[in-house]
């Protein structure tokens, strides 16, 4: 089969691979339905974060099961299924306590952006669905898997509730998807912050009250005055700069919430600053596989449709262009058709 | 009368300094039944913050309310008082969120090691007591306005819950009282990270299950060991270094909640090794008003100790021994005699 390799800077091949196999009893062989390309594949893209051998791309996926392992017992051949980018036992500690994205034998998923792939630990990481679902929800279904997922978390962690005032720093997929979880979870009014007109626009088709166009100082300055010096009780912070973080600090209000969901690159925190504003910080690698049950049926009910953050589909062998539009902001998402 | 000033570092001086007036209709002027020296007080007397002009030193009070001002109108002359360190108005939307220690008319109290103190705010920093209490709990309840207030919030913070498992990192009068909260909190296991005989036995007194000798990472393994490999639910970080507080994140499980109290000295925290590790964090000054009503009951009721931290007691006139003492670690924490 042809997959998709990175093999460094802005330089990716769709390229012969090996089809994957069942290497422990515990794995599943899935064809993917669709796949993307995530705002976390840029970080080696970009060169930000250094890649010191080719790499074998993509952890957003939802598929039909092809084969499984001698072990496997929730899911089986046929079946569609969603799972999470976090590849989870679902039974240690850990999982148990609803954080299997800390699970004690996490992985992550890799290789999705090909017509097939393997996931390891099957009945910890995958949901299957009752049927196969109508393509028109497929989109919505992969974004359940790992960008919507972990928009979730990010108002979760945030601490979103009923009647909240919330601010969502960062207009990417993940953001935009932090604004449909904050309007599900009943937050009354939803600040995004953003620049880029078209992203203005599915921020506000998915809940957003509100639009701040100012970033930095300017930005919380705009956050203060609009919420009468109080600041937000809840903010999501979706990009993981120093510079966003601390504009998500400085927004909320002393007892607030920041949920963090941006992999923070070359942050570093002076814990002073955080001190005085009395702020509740929490974040990490989403635990998608707790919400996917809930989060997929969101979208089979018609609900929800996170799948409108793709506003780029191309055939899989285009996967080069789909990171160029996203990294040239061309695009917001960029989904795959093997 | 005589009052304490700092001049610079290790040179505290009780001196001949104005006696206090009101200032403001919102001002309180209290006789100090008790005072002590706080461990942040040892900051700038060991140079780590700089002096640049003589400082009137003391936070920590309790006393009989000698005059008002004419707004005041919640406490009297005569009545017995205990304030926090933070002085807050405690009508604005912060102090309702229960964040006193945010509020937006904040000031820091000064000038409380001494026989006489100046308490802005009064109305809303000051909790009267029905009656005069009997000598014997002044200790504990002068330790209610910022110690015990501060061990309690950081127990709170923590998410402290009944059956937890805790760590509290730091063995100063904060840290053990920490474990008092959160004991009285619920934890069915406290482990107190301490390497100090005087300590371990008063941590052990106040309810700590456990005593870990270890620093660093091989504290890490030990906790780790302790729990399972699973790591505690809540964690106490009463320090404030970059240090104590990786030891704090790197001893939480999953999703499990810290509490830091200690003022951050020079830690920048590298914001990606706290991603993958999925803790909460919330901490920052203690708003002890919101817990005065609570704790001032506790002690009147002989439930909790709080004053066997004072492991020296000198007349006010001998402060500077008072403040050495501690520094040496000599002392845990300096009771004084106005």
């Amino acid at each position: 089969m042809k997959a998709t390799v990175l093999y460094g800077a802005r330089d990716v091949r769709f390229e012969e691979r090996p089809e994957p196999k069942i290497l422990k009893p515990t794995d599943a062989i899935i064809r993917l339905s669709l796949t993307c390309v995530c705002g976390s594949d840029l970080w080696p893209y970009r060169g930000i974060q250094p890649v010191t051998a080719p790499q074998a791309m993509g952890h957003e996926y939802c598929g039909v099961v092809e084969e499984v392992g001698s072990a496997v017992k929730t899911v089986k051949p046929g079946q569609f299924v969603v799972g999470s980018f976090c590849i989870s036992d679902n039974t240690c500690p850990h999982c148990r306590a609803g954080y299997q994205s800390g699970c004690q034998n996490l992985e992550f998923m890799i290789g999705a952006q090909a017509p097939y792939a393997r996931v390891p630990l099957a009945d910890g990481t995958l949901v299957a669905l009752a049927e196969t679902p109508p393509n028109d929800l497929l989109p919505s279904l992969m974004a359940v898997s790992d960008v919507l997922g972990t928009g979730w978390f990010a108002a979760d962690a945030a601490n979103v509730k009923p009647g909240a005032t919330v601010v969502v720093v960062g207009d990417g997929a993940v953001g935009l998807l932090g604004i449909l979880s904050a309007k599900q979870m009943g937050a009354e009014r939803i600040i995004a912050m953003s620049r880029h007109e078209s992203r203005q626009k599915l921020a506000t088709e998915f809940g957003a009250t509100d639009i701040v166009t100012e970033r930095g100082d300017e930005g919380v300055a705009r956050i203060k005055e609009m919420t009468k010096g109080i600041g937000a009780d809840s903010v999501l912070e979706c990009v993981g700069t120093l510079e966003s973080m601390m504009q998500a600090i400085q927004s909320t209000r002393p007892g607030g919430s920041i949920g963090y969901v941006g992999v923070p690159h070359d942050a570093h925190l002076d814990l002073q600053k955080v001190f005085f504003k009395l702020v509740r910080l929490h974040g990490g690698p989403a635990p998608v596989r707790r919400y996917l049950p809930n989060l997929i049926k969101l979208v089979l009910d018609g609900k929800i449709n996170p799948g409108k953050v793709f506003d780029l589909k191309l055939p899989l062998d285009q996967v080069a262009e789909a990171y160029r539009a996203m990294d040239e902001r061309r695009a917001i998402k960029s989904l795959l058709q093997p």
